[in-house]
């Protein structure tokens, strides 16, 4: 996630980092070079006796942008419920926290459960990154469960079934009546719901041929637009034709990235970040040192 | 399903399976046909002195692609809430097993249990897609319940009766209290939310008369459209009229693909995967070997 | 509701029974003739110096469209919340009968309880449609309830009122502790949130201006579209006029006609299928016969 | 609200209350007068050697309609929202009687709890349309609670105050458990969603800068269209720019009626007729005479 | 927030604070300069043989209209989302000094347990300002809280858990049975929830890439604009230059402004009348003196 908060407008306007332009430049300059083409092949094109009118692709474009319209609002749905989920994960995890301190007493039982919690959110960051969590989960799990979770193809979730272990512990062991634990196994619940969500987002993409379309009707009339734009507006083509794809390409492109909210582009969400958060606040209530808070670096970047 | 995550953007432009080109391939040739007609006919159709212009077909296409924008957003609300029921499922799968584990010691009797919440899976799947799902059940079922499954015309929804019927027992036998068997009792609603909500999707299409006008005003407007660009583009009417037609009937066809989204064409859900998966979590969660994981086939496609 | 499943995309351009055509051909008639109207009248007209043009009509038209959008967006969202309500509905009574069977044993009660449930679908669905109920609820209330519900101006609340009656006996009988009857009375809420639901569907409507405004302005902008096209298009007017207005026409009449989807027009829910297949799985769920399935009738029509 | 189900489409053309033709009419008047006066201008206009064409007042009428659908979008939402306050509000009330009733079996304490729950409704009509509810409350709260409620600056919340305290007091009096008590106490926590619902509806408009930008922006291009249109439309200008105008005022006059859905203009919710439909039932539920129905006015106005 | 309830519709037209006028002005000034240059170099411009023509500008400002759409919709929801939460803060709070009242009888600590509850969303408005919130603190914090509350970093979450921390003493004391405790525990669970869900509105912004695209294409829209108006409109391409402008830059602006709602711009949520409210509220609920009601300043402006 990119970080640039009070800019001021003017110097917004050429913004490189963090804007899609990296990513369809090379589609721009060819449009340039149709554009070019379109503009040295004009005398030529003229009288062969046909020509490409705006009316069509205005028809086209218009139709397009609604249906980009609809694309980019189905991206942003699943980013927008993917930072919500990850929203609940810390709503969730602060909730079982205080339950649980408010309701037991022994201090080492507590700081073992904060831990299980924090070795959750960033177990749920690899398994969504598809990297290796084994440091995180061996520096943060219990000893007594480290096998089970380490040894897990799910590891995620084998923490939550260890929870729920360490939960049933503590009410045979007569700490906590049914009622307490049912509260508290609530919120279990309510991890496992974070966990199933996270896992739909990353495993389910937009239907495929949502993307295609698109991909390939937007390209198309990118490429086209020069011919139909040059016969009026001559030296002037490549500058529209440019504006007119940069505004195309740059929404299609953004919708692809924002499809995928657990990347680690620069308009996806900053997990670690959001680990790193989760585990200072969670450090805290229990009052232990957590880390250090997570700064965005050079290029105002938050991973 | 079709699974294709990294592409070159480029080479997506020639992309065969898994785009909706089959289904619209016979009417994108008809446009074709259309257009070399209003080409060929250009001449003595001038001397008629009718033409139809582009301007009433710029305000038609605008408003059929404002109603398929709709129509795309209702059609993707069915194959998104699909899709969450299914995920509902697996999390409810998940919290019901842990749930259990955390409070009922006897493996023989969890070991049923979870053997039920996986045939609860295969089943819903093969009574959305219509398919014989008795294999399944007697490879799944508790041998106790499976006579009354089997026989009865709704199994899905037996199933969940009996799962009723275990609880209630493990109730009166003393190892639940009431209130752990209301906690338990409360993710079996949810099963029947997800059953319900399945059931509703598969069995209440989007109204008729949508569908209907949709396909009657973009069909018509594909084989006019021709006859308004031919005075203009000459003989680049097939080009721009294909292009056009492309852009409205690829998205009229897969908003009627995903219109059904338990079906088996290539935008639709991978239920296979999705119930392989459940059954490979919930095996892994008791410590039991799961099946092997479902591969995509050649084509990049789950079932 | 129609019923069309896997019709092949070339005679669904002919389907004449589900589509509202037969409550717009009327008003496409008069388009009609004002089209044969403005062909005849051209000359004399143009002699008048004043011409309408396209391009008002373009604006005008694409204002429209956008509006009409809004409203088959909220007519939609109404006739989507309807047929959720009686989804669960059915979701509901089935937890509803799984919790009482699962935990009570006396049959007689649970068949009285079931058959209180059947009656709540079948007397909220007359009271839906304005129709008379007392049939219904003769011959499924038990005799000890019969009086006081067919008595009540409201039958379905009061069904509702007598389910609670017989759960606090239960209750007071000793055969439910308080915290199962607390599960069972939530299920109890969520069918007072149907019957509450589709209460306020079924009499409040869109703001009547909302109907007015587009009603107004989708008949007017059909009835002086010929005029605007006749310059351009001399005979083909006809063609095109009746075109653009069917496409306005008939998604404003779907749109009115969802508005309201407790009616029983062919696009409108399927309450008696709705409730025959309630019976039919309740029946089911405790082993007794039910009654025979509704199929659709010759128009693939289900009420 | 306005009332008029099954009308005729002509004759609906022609309906004038309940429209919002009374509150944009002097607008419209305006319009016309500008049209004229382009009209007469004509001439004079064109030696000038400039003309507004239609071109720029296409994209600009375009733009408005998308951002005019974002504003009806966002006021129907809170429309809507707050009809389904008030729909949850009867069905709260009605599942908060069936509770008690059900677990509780003193007649006088009953009907003293629905007693309230009716205040509660009138009270918070009075709260939304800033009335005195002196009366009503006088006329509906148990003597013991009276002076507390008449006295309190929010009465509506010291109602659910008091719901809570003669709750607490059945607790205490060991007419209900901790359970059922809790089950109850949920009840009056929706009844509080509803309350703090409605008054955030009330309370907070759509941001001031939406209905100034649309305001502005609408009005500023319905006076200058009529200079755009005259040049092609000569004698038919005003015709056509009261009727685009028509279109644009009405929508944005509906949009700011509905932003505050409690008002008593002719689009608003029909609280009187709430109220009184609540308390005819909940008299009903306890067999208690209620009040009669109210019926809309010869207008077809429910307030 | 601005607060201007029921002016007249022709004075609106002038209103300057609340409107994003002041935002704006600068750019409008830059689009008047460039219109009037287009009007100067007017002749010589069209000696050069290029003009740029309406066509691609109507194509370009209807997309860009369509995805400022999409823009505002998606601030607009944050800013709605922002209110609800706010929402949800009062009725929860409501709800649980309710459920304190009616269940334990201590004056002392249910004052104490109130005054928690008002501090909690002062300091919630502090963390979301970024402002100091220790005199706050100070004055409503009770004193054994006081120092742990003070000396944290996250001083709103740990309030929190101090209330967390009193229900616990409450019960263990014995003045609450565990199912009381739990039901008021699920209140806390929900003020975590509006913790947590203000803090993700506050610290994830709208993808940067959506902002920074529509921004420059905005502008560069804008700027060439006057250029392509200039040969039809001559001297009024100043008047309609600006106009298209403002429409395009002032929803432009004001999405950027709701995007952030917790900030202090005019159209911005007023949090500390908010907290005034609630504070208000509380102390009437246990009969104390509360402080006065905040009013609109000079400039209908609520902070």
């Amino acid at each position: 996630m990119i970080v640039r908060p009070h800019q001021h407008w003017f110097f917004r306007l050429f913004v490189w980092h963090g804007s899609v332009l990296p990513d369809i430049l090379f589609r721009l300059s060819l449009n340039l070079v149709m554009s070019v083409i379109a503009v040295i092949c004009l005398q030529w094109y003229e009288q062969l006796g046909v020509r490409l009118t705006t009316a069509p692709f205005s028809l086209l474009g218009i139709a397009i942008a609604i249906f980009l319209g609809f694309r980019n609002n189905a991206s942003y749905a699943r980013y927008t419920e993917a930072r919500q989920l990850w929203g609940a994960l810390l709503i969730t995890q602060r909730s079982l926290l205080r339950q649980v301190k408010s309701v037991l007493s022994d201090e080492a039982e507590i700081q073992q459960f904060s831990q299980m919690l924090i070795a959750f959110a960033w177990s749920m960051k690899h398994q969504l990154r598809h990297t290796d969590g084994r440091d995180d989960l061996r520096r943060l799990v219990p000893a007594r469960y480290l096998a089970q979770v380490e040894n897990s193809p799910q590891p995620t979730n084998r923490l939550l079934l260890c929870m729920g272990d360490w939960l049933g512990e503590q009410r045979r062991a007569g700490r906590l009546s049914d009622v307490l634990y049912s509260g508290i196994d609530a919120n279990l619940n309510r991890l496992s719901d974070v966990l199933g969500g996270c896992d739909r987002i990353a495993n389910t993409p937009i239907p495929f041929a949502y993307t295609l379309i698109l991909h390939r009707t937007v390209y198309l009339f990118c490429s086209l637009l020069p011919f139909a734009l040059v016969p009026d507006l001559h030296y002037l083509t490549p500058l529209v034709s440019v504006f007119i794809s940069y505004t195309f390409l740059s929404l299609e492109s953004l919708a692809e990235e924002l499809e995928d909210p657990f990347g680690s582009s620069p308009n996806d969400l900053p997990l670690n970040a959001l680990c790193n958060g989760i585990e200072i606040i969670l450090c805290e209530m229990i009052d232990r040192p957590g880390p250090e808070k997570m700064r965005p670096d050079g290029n105002c970047m938050l991973t």
